[in-house]
């Protein structure tokens, strides 16, 4: 699997370069109605100069159902789409997942390009192949394995993004340098004592931190495209982090995926402490230099564990009724812990809660 | 791409095997309730020794399209299917493409066996990692490139068949035959003036036709997973074959696909005649050996050529208008004709309706 990924300081020209090079008979462009609203208008001279079919779904995480699926694949086939079309998502997770998957479908496979307009969807949905729609409960439970022919990333239309959104792209960027560079780790922990994290300040290096991450990202990929391995690793913090984002939907009071995930962490470190001996430093350090600047309180309590488990047993990452986690035995050293024993994660889970 | 296949003499021991050499933790089974009442009962010790999850469909092409698709789904999700559940695909060529799409999205792919209980899905659907399903009208609109873990090829589920779906089947050997061995098609050739195609007669060779059928196709589609390049001479006869099948279908008088392909390979040869120069005889000596004894007239009048070229037009495999046919030069010698002049296609027609 090989994309092509390009850092974007000119989206219009970027984008004409990309489309100019995919040969295809009919353009098509899938976004949501808030992306409609907030990011069309800076690419006003691309819609009229290419005139896409536009397929536009609802804005959330609530549309990336099959009944949106379906909708796409009928305007594709309505509209003309062949196996010589190219498809545009341009969106957060929710277009460029679901979008991919419809692309990696339609006629067995039509190519498609991935222009993320949130931090998140840039780090984390954009690049890397994994398509896919959420079903009958479970987040990405049907899709494939398919790369966007090329992804463009630009920080252009995150200046949209309200703060919450920002702060849950940047914990992917947090993720990705914790099991892969104590040097960039580092340097995020700096910046977060020099000014707390705020992401939009102008000297802040959000376009650096994106390239890193990316590209870090798309290395992994390459080596092991279907997750088979090393690409686990990217799992870092998910396992609870999953759990937490689906408990707490189903509570009625919905997180941000990466707030879940920065959460998600605090509890891997600590299970890294007590599983693997790593530093209990990294505990508290993580908690007041990431998780206290950037994101508000969680509410999980000893009560929530039972389910929490029983979310973590259900995961498709988890089977046979075991949970695997991605710990760290130092910054940038992570470990795969296939069969995580029940007791060590309440107990993790347990410590999380007193340190609230 | 590479897939396990066994010509089975004995499919109850070669299923236990293939079961056995993958790991999995839950075992589904999909079905349709044709081949439950017909063949289920040859398998009697299988189900009471694995008693797998059924999950069964209603018999038909009909069926092979989103509704059916997420049943399946819902069924896999409701009972605890994981990443390293199997599902065994047992059934003819809508059952085996629409169980190995389910299968190659479920998680974002589980593992599936294709055993196939129809000669047209043994020599055509099982092997080669096409799946998919009817979407708007569209035969195979929606799919994915997904190979069974393996295939179990076996003539004894064929018993059950009715003629006209034996001489569906064989219709896709002789292609294979004519596009890759000269040798072959002069031995169905001289099966033809012996006995009249009896494909049930207890002398004649049917599991040898299949395994060279499977094989070679295997073979071809090992080298071009994907169909970019020599994987298309597989659909020598399929660009008019599809058209007649979509056509007929839409008039009420359907003709199973293996049919259709014949009648496809009939103007194939015209076409090979009237573009490469192809010897005549092949299309006189095609007609009296392979048609004559194996299939019934088929109903396409000249007023019916306008809308049989705008099916053709609009066939997944074509793009831009143009229509790309599969042409011999001779025997075994197969030709991509990527750009074939819709007059010459017209005038094709023209002949293979003079010639009924």
């Amino acid at each position: 699997m090989s994309q092509t990924i390009i850092n974007s300081s000119n989206l219009l020209a970027d984008l004409r370069h990309v489309i100019s090079s995919i040969p295809h008979d009919r353009l098509f462009l899938l976004s949501d109605s808030n992306v409609e609203a907030m990011v069309f208008p800076l690419l006003d001279d691309f819609f009229n100069e290419y005139n896409p079919v536009r397929i536009i779904l609802p804005p959330g995480e609530e549309y990336k159902n099959l009944e949106s699926l379906s909708k796409v694949w009928e305007c594709l086939a309505a509209e003309g789409g062949s196996r010589k079309s190219l498809l545009i998502n341009l969106g957060g997770g929710v277009v460029t997942d679901l979008g991919g998957f419809a692309a990696a479908c339609f006629k067995r496979g039509i190519r498609f390009v991935n222009i993320p307009t949130t931090l998140l969807s840039a780090v984390d949905a954009a690049v890397g192949g994994k398509t896919g729609i959420d079903f009958n409960g479970l987040k990405n439970e049907i899709g494939a394995f398919a790369p966007a022919e090329a992804v463009i990333l630009s920080t252009a239309p995150f200046a949209t993004l309200p703060d919450f959104q920002m702060a849950s792209g940047f914990a992917e960027i947090v993720k990705m340098a914790m099991i892969s560079s104590p040097e960039v780790y580092a340097h995020i922990l700096r910046l977060s004592e020099d000014n707390g994290l705020d992401l939009r300040a102008s000297g802040f290096p959000l376009g650096d931190l994106v390239n890193f991450s990316v590209m870090k990202k798309a290395e992994i990929v390459e080596q092991d495209p279907n997750e088979k391995g090393l690409r686990k690793i990217l799992n870092f913090g998910h396992t609870c982090g999953h759990a937490f984002e689906s408990f707490l939907l189903k509570k009625g009071t919905p997180i941000p995926h990466g707030e879940a995930v920065a959460y998600g962490i605090l509890v891997a470190l600590i299970l890294s402490n007590l599983r693997l001996k790593a530093d209990s430093r990294l505990i508290h350090q993580y908690k007041s230099h990431i998780l206290a600047p950037l994101f508000p309180p969680i509410s999980i309590k000893c009560d929530d564990i039972d389910t929490l488990i029983d979310i973590m047993k259900h995961d498709k990452k988890n089977a046979d009724g075991k949970i695997t986690f991605v710990l760290l035995s130092a910054i940038g050293d992570p470990v795969i812990d296939s069969d995580t024993p029940e007791e060590d994660i309440r107990a993790a889970l347990d410590i999380f809660i007193d340190m609230q």
